[in-house]
């Protein structure tokens, strides 16, 4: 991990990274509570599609969790966002289809997260990108003053598509915040994959998401292996998930996390 | 009200007292932060099926919200439940057969919360108990120590049958945490009550519950009119709510009622 840059805000240190895996560079920031020494826990932020590691919600969820709770929290740009986009027309269609989607309203029965075009790009690149998070988790691991762990993973609906293979297939993982995402019929794949999980989750969902239906949160939510899993559901939009589920999150870290 | 005993425990004044509503003597307690003084929101807490104003989840949940919150808790014995009981064999029938269908497990559509006979005998004890409730209120806001409110309803399984009338239509009462109930196909009266809620409410399901279906409450959450309201889904039985949940009941209150 190179350090490219480092500045600290109100007792939190962001550093910025780029994290070098296999032919790639993958860049990423590293929130850390300032004088802090020693192992800590830290929290894997996986940001939403069209959004990057520095996005507002990851941002605001970072320094958050560092300043109540004593943790390092990290995010990594996914394959085709924030600095790692490489065809920009590319990645505004995608904006602009989501947020068309978005705008129309329920979709009923189609694709979670956009187009199948888009939906198939998210899914081919979700292996690379798993790779690059545990390369990520194995970096910090090494790292004397962040060393040991345990982690945690938090990412809403693209960052449940990465997610989701993570948590459900590396043992460093040991609680997850999911969401915003859902089984749809014919996702046999996701559906194993949610089979696997056995850390506790807390699964985020919106009531009235215009990408997904009700049941295809429910299904995804009932398709977790783990016995400790707890789905919080909000009326509104794919967007418009209520501030308080924050102090959920931060509540659920406290109790599966080492913190403080 | 009539002050029967008071006793003081770590810092939670416990006072019995009686109620009289009509002709009936109502059997109540009232928690209180020890030394606290001027007016303070209280919370209700309305129990289940089978159970007292002094069953353990309630004496736990009242002593933890004066200790954390420092608001007031208060409890009353339901018609027919703790020292209301005038006929001792029907009330132990009543416990018999509850946990004969918990132990039965699912029962599919059937009554939610025990025989046809039993749901008839909550419902028409419902009116009575919530103009109960609704004479404790009034006594409560003219208690100089006590006056003011806000009032919160926690009250879940039954605690939700009796709750939601009062809730529904009494404008003092200004968040609810409810729960463990469904609204059956044909429970036209739940679903306008429910339709009337205009306050936050935090409603706590079991997904393996015995006693009533997914379905079930899912859609008692949809037929809340309130904008605010959260559900949280947890898998296990009727009996077997993760303690985690008085956390996000806390949680609640603080944004909800005047606290500390």
């Amino acid at each position: 991990m190179d350090i490219v840059e480092e500045t600290v805000e109100r007792g939190v240190i962001e550093r910025r990274f780029d994290l070098k895996v296999a032919e790639d560079v993958v860049p990423g920031i590293h929130w850390l509570p300032e004088g802090a020494t020693g192992p800590h826990a830290t929290v894997l932020l996986g940001h939403g599609g069209t959004q990057h590691k520095r996005t507002p919600n990851v941002l605001g969820l970072a320094r958050r969790l560092v300043r109540h709770l004593g943790v390092g929290a990290v995010a990594l740009d996914a394959p085709e966002h924030g600095d790692r986009i490489s065809d920009p027309a590319a990645a505004e269609a995608a904006r602009e289809g989501l947020q068309q989607r978005i705008a129309a309203g329920r979709g009923g029965d189609g694709p979670a997260l956009g187009t199948e075009e888009r939906m198939r790009a998210i899914a081919e690149r979700t292996p690379k990108h798993v790779a690059e998070w545990r390369s990520l988790i194995d970096d910090l691991s090494t790292n004397e003053q962040w060393a040991g762990g345990p982690f945690g993973w938090w990412g809403v609906s693209m960052g449940t598509s990465h997610g989701l293979p993570l948590v459900a297939e590396e043992p460093r993982i040991t609680a997850a915040v999911l969401g915003l995402n859902g089984l749809r019929p014919g996702s046999e794949h996701m559906a194993d994959l949610a089979a696997k999980v056995s850390v506790p989750v807390l699964f985020l969902f919106q009531w009235d998401d215009e990408l997904m239906t009700r049941e295809s949160g429910l299904a995804l939510f009932d398709a977790f292996g783990t016995a400790e899993k707890t789905m919080h559901i909000n009326p509104g939009g794919h967007i418009g998930m209520p501030a308080f589920e924050r102090d959920a999150v931060e509540a659920f870290y406290v109790r599966h996390l080492r913190v403080g």
